[in-house]
């Protein structure tokens, strides 16, 4: 026998997350987690997975029937959307303006599609007029895809507008909204967004590990047209429905993340508690604040004024200055975590994120102390 | 606006749960995933992911460093060793004795690669003499999958006799552990078995969620030397490894599910706490008592005693009883979950689990107490 190794429970610190995500945890939800778990296929856990489905549809303002959570973070939500929307042969036009513009471009090639990638600098957003262009001179495509609220650089792009021209160019769109959902506006019917994917962990403020996600009528049209399986089981909507749909006989599929669902029900309740118009308003106002304080310190802006997301805020380390040193001082002595640079701006840039229950003033007040005293010693 | 809708918090009765999964979950595991969430790349969560690799080592009796915790449930987890492994092209002998091997070869199918599919009743296990006359019959086979412990039937399969002829013949093992890790005899290194995942929800007495697997060094030099990307950005181990690999410098690849991680990390510490034999002996012992009251009650098993997984009971469902009127009084009158039958079996067998924190003498005597009292009123 290999022997059984001997470990102390984990008990973690209490840190305030100001990174890109996990975003700091409602106590609410942490307590609703912890609430004894039920069968998956429970009468009263079917009742709370109506409720759950409702809360999406209001979170996303959809009446789109095909709306529920992944059981899986967000880079599986974007799976979902293009395992089952794509084909070999599809032509998807992908704006990559981050990382998370590049990860598309993968699952897509994953798929057996091609894609063709329009690039945008690191910190600007797509440029609907660029998109356009392409469309008309890409006929073969079938499907853009971008990035709504780019979390490696904190930039917003016009999901209305892109979306308008997927839809005058017979294409469906692809939407990330991983950073986007509850932290700034966001429609989806109102805008025809076709698919859309999103975290449980940014403007949420729920625990990591579930991806809502949404599909229009015209997307779930070109599920029920495909010609060949979705290359994934776990991932394949046409069984994942069996369980989501909301008739009193649901079939078996997989076994529900029970907890990571009565948490992801909570954290919607507070949101819905709140109302979406006051939380976005809500992000926009404590943006204001911390901006206004960072540029008291000295520090500037990767993104421009007019496309900066209020809950992703990246900013240029200045000269001289230790990324890595002054990250784990914020770590070790004021319990705070920003998150590092991603991809291009790793090295480069700091992310501060103000993000569900993290978009509050004693966050603020906390990370705006410490960079000051971190400078100054 | 679509209105916001208002749902009080959800508040789960305490269910006993006895179906074949989820299982009661370690009031101590639902402690620990309600402490405060950190960063996934936060030190002392590294510190903790370590611990995490070598009590799954423990639990799995291996030394493979490929062993980790997929981010989704236990059908993710088999999704990610069909498609790392397998190519187009490749051959797979698929043992089909219930719900999962049935699973099993739609995996194959939708990686490109071909099923062979040996069939064996539902209730028995797999044959290894008709194993080996099938890897005679068809030298193309490269891949060996079976069920260890078949969820849907209560049947134990021979996984060290049906490894070492997947040795034999060249081929690499794929085995389903889902119900038995933690519950019967498994050894992955000294059976040889090449690729192993299990969930988190039966045995280990965690919450639902999560898949723990776990790649020998033959499996992953076939991952190394594939032609052509895995299919699945999300379930790419090349890539999941940058994160879950022993340096202290981890990359990012998606966000971490860090309270079902503390939750996994406490439930596999009692396990070890526990010890592995022990636990074993203790889902065998509880099985005896559950075994001598059911058939005090006259109840017959499914599956042969020579074949009986301990910690999932199928019984056929007396002749004149209403199986559904039958397992909602249990619920509603004694909070008393337990499994509908699957597959081939619905409607002709219930599912009675004694897995990990739920084989224990309590729900035995709640469970008999309550079977009796349902059947004579």
């Amino acid at each position: 026998m290999i022997p059984a190794p001997e470990f102390a429970s984990f008990t973690p610190p209490r840190r305030i997350l100001m990174g890109p995500g996990p975003s700091d945890v409602y106590p609410e939800v942490l307590a609703a987690q912890a609430r004894p778990t039920v069968g998956h296929l429970d009468p009263l856990f079917i009742g709370m997975m109506d409720e759950l489905r409702s809360l999406l549809q209001y979170a996303f303002q959809t009446e789109n029937p095909m709306t529920l959570a992944v059981s899986a973070p967000g880079s599986a939500g974007m799976e979902t959307c293009f395992v089952n929307l794509l084909e070999p042969g599809d032509t998807v036009l992908v704006c990559r303006n981050g990382v998370f513009g590049e990860r598309m471009r993968q699952n897509v090639e994953r798929c057996g599609a091609t894609a063709i990638v329009l690039d945008f600098p690191w910190g600007e957003p797509v440029d609907p007029a660029q998109v356009e262009a392409a469309l008309q001179q890409h006929p073969q495509v079938h499907f853009l895809a971008f990035v709504h609220a780019e979390t490696s650089t904190g930039a917003l792009s016009d999901a209305q507008a892109l979306c308008a021209l997927a839809q005058q160019y017979d294409c469906l769109s692809i939407v990330d909204a991983v950073t986007s959902l509850g932290g700034v506006e966001l429609r989806v019917d109102a805008w025809g967004i076709d698919a859309i994917y999103s975290g449980s962990q940014k403007c949420l403020s729920c625990v990591p590990g579930l991806s809502p996600v949404s599909f229009s009528p015209r997307a779930v049209a070109r599920m029920q047209s495909r010609t060949r399986p979705v290359q994934s089981w776990f991932l394949d909507q046409s069984l994942v429905m069996g369980y989501w749909s909301g008739s009193a006989k649901r079939s078996y599929h997989h076994t529900a993340p029970v907890n990571a669902l009565y948490a992801l029900h909570e954290s919607l309740r507070l949101l819905a508690s709140e109302g979406l118009e006051q939380a976005w308003q809500r992000h926009a106002a404590m943006h204001q604040e911390l901006k206004a304080g960072l540029e008291a310190l000295g520090l500037s802006f990767v993104v421009k004024e007019a496309h900066r997301l209020p809950q992703l805020n990246s900013i240029w380390i200045p000269a001289g200055v230790d990324d890595a040193a002054v990250r784990s001082r914020l770590l070790q002595d004021y319990n705070l975590e920003i998150g590092a640079g991603l991809g291009d701006l790793a090295g480069k840039a700091w992310r501060i994120g103000l993000m569900g229950y993290g978009a509050r003033r004693e966050n603020i007040a906390l990370c705006l102390k410490a960079l000051s005293d971190v400078f100054r010693t």
